[in-house]
């Protein structure tokens, strides 16, 4: 269960103060050249402390990869990485040791386990998406050759919202502010509605768009493992995330049918693109694009009451390094779980596509 | 990639107009007594032809059971099971055999595979979610002994919605009505736009609320089996399914965390529920709840402008029979997933669970 | 755990003496010409009743394809299928309802579900196999067009055995016999010994050997996929399976390395082949081949002490139509699930094989 | 490709020459004491340089784990691990780098990924199975408090062969001497005749037995899941394995039905163990017994032709450390297969045992 795919796949481990955080990628095709400067990159951009409307937790984030790469190609052989833990505060969360945070997975673990590392989230804690985000920049290393592009953005934050339409914003404007907002002005609003929740020793919430461009038509397979499916599994399983959407999505129910139906612009190109990319479950040629939602981060760092493991009513507000706002963060993880997902779609695909044409 | 679940597995197959409609439920736990009438009333549920807002394809998808039941209860083997297609109008699809409905699998599946059933919409038609409601039947006859009780309904349809809140519905009206709508008024309000929608050839979308009542402390796996993430994947794997969010979901975004956190009434209960009863990914013992958009159907019964499997423009207009909009029969379907999925982490979690108290 | 395979898949329900047996088959390619006679062809070989050597039961074993063929042609979608079970002599097996059979599945499956199918060993018969021979034909019809050509013979039979180099026999001549064995003159002593046995009430096992010619370099994955390994849990879950070994196996173990390694003849082929064509879990473009050993069958038609399921002893004498000898009937078992396993890795190849060129 | 086991999973990586050998340990119950004297010691049992029969590659190979246990005890999250490789003499290998060893890997991995390392094996070295050592580690942790045990020793090298029947042996004897085998007499003999061979350069294959004790009653799923099969899959996929039987297997394929079936000696008892503890694929609470062949390691520490990666011939004499006999380490090895085997088919039984008694 802490394995995701099903031809290229990623197995991942850590918890936030333990020993490293590190995964092994399975079903790399060999005989690609690693980009060590691009994979490390992917990774600092999930990383904190980029701004000041991030975690204060400061680490370089090295990664090392100890198989599967030899010669600067990959082998086809599995690729196991660490990422070293070396800015724990520990101490910070010994008052989380007996504590619950309400609204975090402290209580369920407690109760699935009977135990749970408290130090820093342990397992729940987003730091463990360094291994998202390491399996999802080999993902791109392949996909980048087969002329497949994703890119993701903040679209709302609280109430600060974009357009759905994303063909509205310029993807290379992204990264030119700590939101990850390709709207200057939005950007900015959004910036400093984090700053202020912050200074509540509040949290906020908002969303990500996601846009996969070039995926060839045939990727997803029906009934149970369709395209749209398959990201969506991907995408809720980031932490903090409460929904996903794909094409319309909820938006598009007061549409009727007629409205909504992509027509054909020619034998392989459409009209609109309602359909987010995906029809039937199977990619259709088109941009892919969704839309996931993350909540407020649950620990506050302002008084909250909640209980302790005994049952016991008690007031607890959280000491560490806390975001107040996963969403700048959470944009590099959609587009690695984004890549992994294509990826291994592709693979499968690949599987009979080949024979089919035998 | 036609088998949904881990433990508690269910394998489909089959087309509308083929032989029949079937599947193998693996997993089942042995020596549970098999109601014959409560799972035909399921897949009545599902059936056609219940009312003048739904296709007016009838068939008494009379179920067989093939395998895995001895003297009226489970073995523990697989259980095999077919549903005959008997009221096929094959003949009505034949216009479709070289054509492509817009925003229809029509397009991708032939791209795909080079061949496609275009009869019925093929594999693609909304009759193989048979499989799901045989394999949620079963399942609920298990979640049944352990307190565990599933309902879903019609939230929206088109512009006309409920409120979010599902506690202010009560879940015996439900199947008063044929949209499936808990509030007499919306349900009636609904089931006119639906007839306004089909007069005119047209299609209309809307939303599926399901709540689960009674599901213990400690399902679902953290990091890649997190229990909302297989709940997401069952409900994106039903077809026209467009998002799902859970909890809060995307309406939670205006929120701040203070305001959102769920704290703790006892030691095992909440004050609120915005968590969806899911927290880090396992249930924390309240309701579970979600909602899942459904679009509007493809297929129009009205003239559209298409192409040719050569890729010649042309105009469509469906024969056969076609729901205006899913919603209605969408709910039971929304419930087997949900069963299947529920019951799936039941077993999963034992398997550890007995282990971890030992 | 009613599934076998991860790309090409069957997975099987069924009884002995329930409605039917049947299958679904999964990853199908898309395009392949379904030769029914063939397919049917392949299920008679592995039918009771063929001879006097085999058990008294005679079924038609008539298949019924329910989908993913359309027009001739495999479309991609699942293939369900049953054979219904017509000729059930239920009452033979009555005094079996509450007696363990020694050294059956009787006993273990009561322990494990607390119930079971008595009639005719139920999900234990033998029966069951036929859902594998019909995954093992569509498979058949793929790898004929890959140049794959599998066949298997009956090798030993009680001590009567066969020279262990396959080469030595001419594959045309196992069809010649009851026993399939390609050496006439030991086939008819194999037929004696079986009829001996059977005139005893009593049953006598033996050795399938299997070869694969045509399979392409590269098939099989390193570390826990190794192609025997595939190969060797395949032939180990068919019923009565003891043992499996390829190449030189456990008669190599008198060789040195020296000896045994298998020079290079041409930089593609070998002057030896005592690796039987796998190196490292990997084809080498030999023929591959190996052994499979089975027991004789449990069910005597003498009489047994044993005891009843409150565990007080008693006396059995099975009725019932049991085989003397389940060799005869293995053979198109063990080649059925060589087709597929050898399909399910050649499909998992080609999705990183072309990769790998791209 | 390079996971083994269904709910406790290890997922493994690395090369001889790489960084480290390491893994993932999926499924572990929470809550277990972790005795790492007890994990580095079945580590040093694998590890090379013990004594002058094996390769003289000396490392402490010390296990550092890096998540997944907090204060002494397994928490539920995966155990990420790793050991560092320390002592290559990676120039020894660069006669291999474009030369292929006959019988080994080399050619059909270049083949299969167009690209290897060829540093002391790579992937396809002994080395890795460090990581199985580990997760057969923990799974033993777990057993030990179920009351499963599990040995393996030596019975065959080269012609010398212990009697089949295990009972005859004390396991208290196994560590007694290099070769691992409880025969005083003849585990001088085999240690003498590995040294004649080593002293030739050559290579010397055999067999090893495993004995698992305590094992409950109704281990293993019907079908495609049976006990015997995902033990045999676990042993085939053990580097120089070519061969596996249990029970009877090979041996016992002159015997009648009559005399091979084991007849009740109570209700709970047999009089004798010929089915070697499982009966249709399910444990019967007998011991568990079976015996893996391994071939001559193919490496050679003498001259012998082969070809070059351009198909040239050539004559490679192998420098490196190398086994003559795989025997010895290959026990503990056997042992950790089988214990993650056995705890993963516990688990599995877990998950839906629970329920048939709920």
């Amino acid at each position: 269960m802490n394995t995701f795919g099903r031809i290229y796949r990623i197995t991942s481990f850590g918890e936030s103060h333990g020993e490293a955080i590190g995964g092994v990628i399975d079903g790399m095709p060999s005989g690609v050249k690693v980009d060590m400067d691009f994979i490390q990159s992917e990774l600092n951009r999930r990383r904190p402390g980029q701004s000041d409307i991030t975690t204060g937790r400061n680490e370089a984030d090295k990664i090392e990869i100890l198989s599967g790469v030899f010669e600067g190609k990959t082998t086809g052989c599995p690729i196991g990485f660490i990422v070293r833990n070396t800015n724990q505060h520990s101490h910070d969360y010994e008052n989380m040791r007996c504590v619950y945070r309400p609204s975090h997975a402290d209580y369920t673990y407690q109760q699935k386990y009977g135990i749970r590392d408290h130090r820093g989230g342990g397992r729940s804690s987003a730091r463990i998406t360094i291994s998202r985000c390491v399996a999802g920049a080999f993902a791109k290393l392949v996909l980048r050759q087969l002329g497949i592009d994703i890119y993701a953005y903040t679209s709302q934050v609280g109430d600060i919202a974009l357009d759905t339409d994303y063909k509205k914003y310029d993807p290379s404007l992204i990264e030119t502010n700590a939101v990850r907002c390709p709207d200057k002005e939005k950007a900015e609003a959004m910036e400093n509605l984090i700053r202020e929740v912050k200074a509540d020793g509040d949290t906020i919430g908002g969303t990500v768009t996601c846009v996969i461009k070039g995926c060839p038509v045939g990727l997803g397979e029906p009934e149970f493992g369709k395209l749209h499916q398959m990201l969506g599994s991907a995408m809720l399983s980031i932490n903090a995330a409460k929904g996903f959407e794909y094409g319309m999505g909820f938006q598009g129910l007061s549409m009727r049918g007629s409205e909504q139906n992509d027509l054909f612009a020619s034998p392989t190109s459409f009209k609109t693109n309602n359909s987010g990319g995906i029809q039937g479950g199977i990619s259709n040629g088109e941009d892919i694009y969704f839309r996931v939602a993350f909540k407020p981060v649950a620990t506050q760092l302002r008084e909250q009451p909640t209980i302790d493991l005994e049952g016991n009513p008690t007031i607890l507000k959280a000491k560490g390094r806390h975001d107040p706002c996963v969403l700048p963060r959470a944009v590099p993880i959609v587009e690695a779980m984004a890549a992994i997902t294509i990826l291994d779609n592709y693979l499968i695909h690949n599987a009979q596509g080949t024979m089919h044409n035998a």
